[in-house]
């Protein structure tokens, strides 16, 4: 993925609509939020990534001299706007939530504001980039939790959907807290530890295991993590393994060993695993399993007892096969008219779930004076929260009953970072660090919310002035 | 996703095995076949495709000066390996199944023979290429199945797992049987043709729903499917498109007209929204829907009655998000020494189903002397089939009972499209002639096997000299 050249990666309707507007609405300003609906595998949150991309591809949006080509040659494009688009700079101004923050449903994560000609037309490429590594950060965020500490390692590039998948998956995967990838390309690009050692090849390639196993330890002493289940785990692999392990030491080999198990009812073979490599004085050798484990089965297994240094997550994180579709939208809020007037605007539907806020709005996260976040709120941007705020619940579904909201400390989430051609804040580049700021923002959330079965609802709220805005938009329909 | 640049999409593990091969078995080659094991959707075979790409990724691998400098950092690599990385060449052979080929579980789809060091490095990549788009092309075959020979357009950009899975997932949607996308990067890439027109976003710019179809009539008559679930599908969206047709007949313009419904029962409402148009004189007018749909959908609706042209089809394509992974593995099934003498290798396993066919193999196809296919055999690539073949069920859980298979025209599936830096032959490029080869080879299989629900299993067996030697490896070890 090259940030600049997403800009056809789009639906037509984008560019047949920014045509349109260049002709019947040149002037008129739209106010786009991108937020959540619906989250995956029925969590109460998810954990915002791709906004580095994202805010690069609005930043570099750009069409070559062939791609000018081929929207002139679908023939539905007039000259004057194929002129814009050759011309073409960003006049939008964007804001964003922090990567890695977590982020609840109906609350605007992104929002960009600008020439309806140009907003319109960064709608699917952005939907793509923060849908696809919010859902992978969100997902590796419940394995990770269900790891209770352990390592997490991404080893999902050979299922992914595609080089991107794996990826930008992988880069995914780190902010929502796994530790290394096995991905090269990631490993590159974002300076990530990448693991791995040897496939089931290397050990048939050999005549016997042993001697696939001896080989590996006089090339790989300091990576030294043998794959023990070719062909029969207890009986033949941690042997072997343990003979390896034991050539080393009397050689005296500064080594970094242990043991993959990749098939199997890991519960029982990690215990007796542990129990052989400790008999033989192993107690360092670490022990790793890899198969098509998830957040559920992690779980089990480790409630088993199961004896485990590092899991090797695969597929089932880096597609989040069990939710594998993140429903994020785009969705206009207002337009500034040609005099400056903003009109705020609204998507009705006969689904209350699918009736939009209207308004350009700010998110805020709302802590107690220890820094634990009891509730987030969503107001009109230009709103003065004050010390004592009247809302109602945000959940389209709930009743609408007025709260009174006193003793908080409200922090706004959505910060500007790009006006035009100038960056208005550096993101931050370091998925590290990126991590490191998600698990800050963890913390601050109650355990209960963060629980990965039936979670509770953490409060957000909109502001009873956005609310009665709404209510009277609604009206008007 | 660039072909040249797919070197590092790769486990550390490959490179790592490759590695340790150059330093321990330098002259070896290896064998390896890519099969799939479950198939997506619970469905009876898949639908090759990524092939074009993935033997792309081969003939161009290719390590850049900073992908060297990476590898050389990571300080687990022999100089000597990293200079034979820097002079790399592709020594490999590749034999594929030709691409959109319905192939069933357990047979070799991809088989790349030549030095373990080359073929172990490209397991990652030809993985990721392979899984993916015989997903994606799988459950757009489904879905196109279902639709009963009404257009199926390809919508699922803005939910995609990241850019190349809209790109080349697209791609797979066309091999699969759609007949359009949303995506201009596929469009353009793959000579695609492009479907879009507008979004809710259109019709809340303007004062009235009326003044927004109005003014796209006027900028787009030629492309004028008028979205009409903005505020009152019924009430106000068909009447005002109506009103917008009927002027643009008066004014006698030559217009493309349809509507598109994108929420809603749309059974009820395609059926109340074609009698509406119909009572207008307007019974060319497109209905096109496009919300949520994927096979299990568009075939209730359609035993329902609704009246549909179009199904705009986005995430659950896009991600086949019923089943998003496809489990294909590589597994090496050979080695030749040094000495010429070929060894098959197998890999063993507690569990029936993950024990591999050891050996170099072909897969042939059955025909009875009216062109239609009857079974699928997995023979040893050196065994003549003659006329009359024993053979048992390829299915590691049927039981082995020989049967004798007769009056057959055997088509061999696997052919040699790349040796070394030669390719054998040209791979089809043209996405469109890809759908139909795939449509031709999909006729050739009897009807119930393609149902979507509970598909009859179409035989597929091994040879019995295959089923022997298998046999015979089982018992050594």
């Amino acid at each position: 993925m090259n940030p600049e050249k997403l800009a056809l990666l789009t639906d037509l309707y984008e560019f047949t609509m920014a045509n349109a507007f260049y002709q019947e609405l040149p002037k008129e300003e739209g106010v786009f939020d991108i937020f959540f609906r619906n989250l995956p595998d029925n969590g109460s949150f998810v954990v915002l990534a791709g906004v580095k991309q994202a805010v690069e591809a609005v930043e570099k949006f750009h069409l070559s001299a062939s791609e000018l080509d081929y929207l002139r040659e679908l023939d539905l494009f007039s000259e004057e706007f194929l002129a814009y688009l050759a011309d073409f700079q960003n006049q939008c101004e964007v804001w964003t939530i922090e990567e890695g923050t977590p982020v609840f449903s109906g609350e605007s994560v992104v929002t960009v504001q600008g020439p309806l000609i140009q907003a319109q037309l960064y709608e699917t490429m952005l939907l793509n980039l923060i849908n696809h590594q919010t859902l992978i950060a969100s997902k590796a965020r419940r394995i990770v939790a269900s790891a209770k500490g352990r390592a997490v390692m991404e080893f999902g590039s050979r299922r992914a959907q595609g080089p991107d998948a794996s990826i930008y998956g992988a880069r995914a995967t780190i902010i929502g807290g796994a530790k290394l990838t096995s991905n090269l390309l990631a490993g590159k690009k974002f300076n990530i530890p990448v693991a791995g050692t040897m496939a089931h090849s290397w050990i048939e390639s050999f005549p016997t295991e042993l001697a696939a196993f001896e080989a590996w330890a006089r090339q790989n002493p300091h990576n030294c993590s043998l794959l023990v289940d070719t062909y029969d785990i207890l009986n033949s692999g941690i042997p072997n393994a343990i003979k390896v392990f034991e050539q080393l030491k009397t050689e005296g080999v500064d080594a970094n060993i242990g043991i993959r198990i990749d098939s199997g009812d890991v519960t029982e073979l990690t215990k007796k695993a542990r129990k052989m490599l400790d008999q033989a004085g192993f107690t360092e050798a670490k022990i790793t399993i890899s198969n098509a484990l998830d957040e559920y089965i992690i779980e089990s297994i480790l409630d088993e007892g199961a004896q485990v240094d590092n899991f090797g997550v695969g597929e089932k994180m880096i597609t989040s096969s069990t939710s594998p579709v993140l429903s994020g939208v785009y969705k206009l809020c207002a337009v500034k008219h040609e005099d400056g007037q903003v009109e705020p605007k609204i998507k009705v539907s006969a689904s209350k779930t699918k009736v939009t806020l209207p308004g350009i709005k700010q998110v805020y996260r709302l802590y107690n004076t220890s820094g634990q976040a009891f509730a987030d709120v969503i107001a009109l941007r230009d709103e003065k929260l004050g010390h004592s705020l009247s809302v109602v619940k945000a959940d389209p579904l709930a009743t609408k009953k007025e709260h009174v909201l006193q003793d908080f400390i409200a922090k706004p989430l959505l910060r500007p970072v790009l006006r035009g051609t100038k960056r208005v804040e550096e993101l931050e580049g370091d998925v590290f660090k990126i991590q490191a700021n998600s698990q800050a923002a963890l913390k601050e959330l109650p355990a209960e919310t963060k629980r990965l079965m039936n979670p509770a609802i953490f409060p957000v709220y909109v502001t009873s002035k956005l609310n009665t805005l709404q209510k009277e938009m609604l009206a008007k329909h």
